[in-house]
C-alpha cells in the first residue's frame, strides 16, 4: 500500500448504498457502460452481505464478470462482510486506492443493506448515492433516517413502478430537516436500471456535484474528513496487532477471556492494566 | 463499569435482529410480558437505525415506555447507532453488562438491519434470535445468508401471512450447508407478535437452547468466546484513546490527514511510524 499511495489520487470513488433488491448491481453496470462510452477506466467493489463460509461473493462475481469480460477497462471486486479484522471500510477503502493506483478513473463502491458498516464503507466514497424503490413498504422511513446525511445524490430506481411520487415526496420531507456542511441540496434522479432509463442524468448529477465541490473548494475539505477517519482506523487496527505480536499472544487473550468469564477477573481493569503497560518493554 | 462488572453475569441476555418491519419491538414487548409472568425483571436495549441527529431513538423510546410505565420490572433503553467512538457493539454489551448488574434477570437487545454491526451485537448475546417474515420478496435469501451461522433460534413471525411455509422450507435448506461448532440445530418458532401466538413456544426454545449449552458444558465456552471478542475490541479503542491522549491530538490528526489528502504524505508509512513510536516517551 505504502508503493501504490502515491499512484492514487486520481479516481473519483462513487459510493453506492440501498436495501436489498434496489437494483444496485444493475444500475452501477448502466453507470459503467455510461462511463466507458466516454472512454474512462472502471473499477467496480461490491460488498456483499454474504459470509465468507458460503462463497456468495464469489459466485457474484462470477456472474457479473461474465458481462463484461471481454472489456479489460472493467475490473470488478467483491468483498464479503466477514473476517476483515479492523473492520470491512478500512479493507475497503484500501481497495479502492488501490484500484485508483492501478489507474481506474471511476471506482465505484457498491455496498447492500442499510447497517452502519455499510454506511462507514460508502461516506468515505467522493460521492455518496442512496438508491432507493418505490413499494418497499412503511419501514422506508426508518431506513432512509440513517443514511440522510449521507447522501450527496438520491436515486430513485424501479421509478416506473407505483409509488414513485410518495418516495420523491418523503425525500424532500426529510430534506428540510437536514442539515449538510456543504450546504449541497441533494437532487433525486429517477432510474430504470433494467432499461437504462435516467442513467445519463445520474452520471450529469455526480459530475454537478464534483463540481460543486471544487468551486466551492470543499473537495479538499471533504478528502481530509474522510483521510482522518481512515486513519484513525488505521490507527486502532495497527496499535492493536502491535500489542498483540508483542505482548499478548492468542492464548493469553483466550486466557483472559476465560477468567473474565468465570468472574474471576474485571475486563474494565484488565484492559486499563494491558493498555497503560503497553510499550514498557523499552524502558 | 469496574465496580458494576462484579454484579454482572446473572443475566440472560437475548439477542434479536431481523430486517426493518420484522416485528421486533412487538415481538419483543410480547416476550417480555410473558418473562413478566414468570416473575422475572426485564432490560430492553433497543438499537435503531436513526442518527442522532434526528432524535428518533428517543422518540421511539416515550412510546414504548409508555406501554410499560406503570411496571418498574421493566427498563428499556434505545441506543442511536452513531457516534460510538469504537463502535456500537461494546457500547451496546456494557449497557447489557450495566443492566445485568443492575439486577435485571433477562436483557434483550433488540437491533434493526442485517448490517455488519448488527451481527456483531446480537451475536454477543447468550441467545441470539433471527426474526424473518414471509413476503419481504426473493432478496430474503441474501439476507439469510449473513446471518445463518449467528442463529440459535429462528422465528418466522406474522406467520399467518401467506408464504410462512415457503421462509421455513428456506430455512431449512440453508440450515443443511451450515456447520455449527456446537452441533445445535436451531429450532424455526412461528409466532403472531401482534396476538402473542407463538410466543410461549419462543420462550420454552429459549429455555431448550439454554439447557442444551448447560447439559453439553458450553455455556462457558460461548461466554470465553464472546469475551474474547469484547477484549479486542475494549483493548482497540484503548489503545487509540492512550494515543490520542499522549501524542496525538485532533489538531495532529487533521493536520496529517490534511497531508495525506494532498499526497505529501502516505498514510501507510505514517501509522506504521506513529504504532512503532508509541510508548517511547517512558523510555
Amino acid at each position: 500500500m505504502k508503493a501504490l499511495f502515491p499512484h492514487s489520487g486520481k479516481a473519483t470513488v462513487i459510493g453506492l448504498t440501498g436495501s436489498p433488491g434496489a437494483g444496485k448491481s444493475t444500475l452501477v453496470d448502466q453507470l459503467a457502460r455510461e462511463y466507458r462510452k466516454q472512454e474512462k477506466t472502471i473499477g467496480i467493489i461490491a460488498v456483499d452481505p454474504t459470509s465468507p463460509y458460503t462463497g456468495g461473493a464469489i459466485l457474484g462475481d462470477r456472474i457479473r464478470m461474465q458481462a463484461h469480460h471481454a472489456d479489460t477497462g472493467i475490473y470488478i471486486r467483491s468483498m464479503a462482510t466477514r473476517g476483515f479484522l479492523g473492520g470491512l471500510a478500512p479493507a475497503t477503502a484500501d481497495v479502492a486506492t488501490l484500484l485508483d493506483a492501478a489507474g481506474k478513473e471511476i471506482v465505484f463502491v457498491e455496498t447492500v443493506g442499510v447497517g452502519q458498516d455499510e454506511i462507514d464503507i460508502v461516506r468515505l466514497a467522493d460521492v455518496t448515492v442512496v438508491i432507493l424503490v418505490p413499494g418497499m413498504g412503511d419501514d422506508i422511513q426508518t431506513i432512509k433516517a440513517g443514511i440522510m446525511e449521507i447522501a450527496d445524490i438520491f436515486i430513485i430506481n424501479k421509478s416506473d413502478r407505483e409509488g414513485a411520487e410518495r418516495v420523491e415526496r418523503e425525500i424532500r420531507a426529510m430534506q428540510t430537516l437536514a442539515i449538510r456542511r456543504d450546504d449541497w441540496t441533494p437532487p433525486i434522479v429517477k432510474t430504470v436500471a433494467s432499461d437504462g432509463t435516467g442513467v445519463p442524468e445520474l452520471v450529469k448529477a455526480i459530475a454537478s456535484y464534483r463540481q460543486y465541490l471544487k468551486g466551492k473548494d470543499l473537495l479538499l475539505r471533504k478528502k481530509v474528513s474522510n483521510w482522518r477517519e481512515r486513519l484513525v482506523e488505521m490507527l486502532r487496527k495497527a496499535l492493536l496487532d502491535r500489542m498483540i505480536r508483542e505482548q499478548l499472544d492468542p492464548e493469553h487473550l483466550t486466557q483472559y477471556a476465560r477468567e473474565i468469564a468465570e468472574h474471576q477477573r474485571d475486563p474494565y481493569s484488565l484492559v486499563e492494566e494491558l493498555v497503560a503497560g503497553f510499550g514498557d518493554k523499552h524502558v
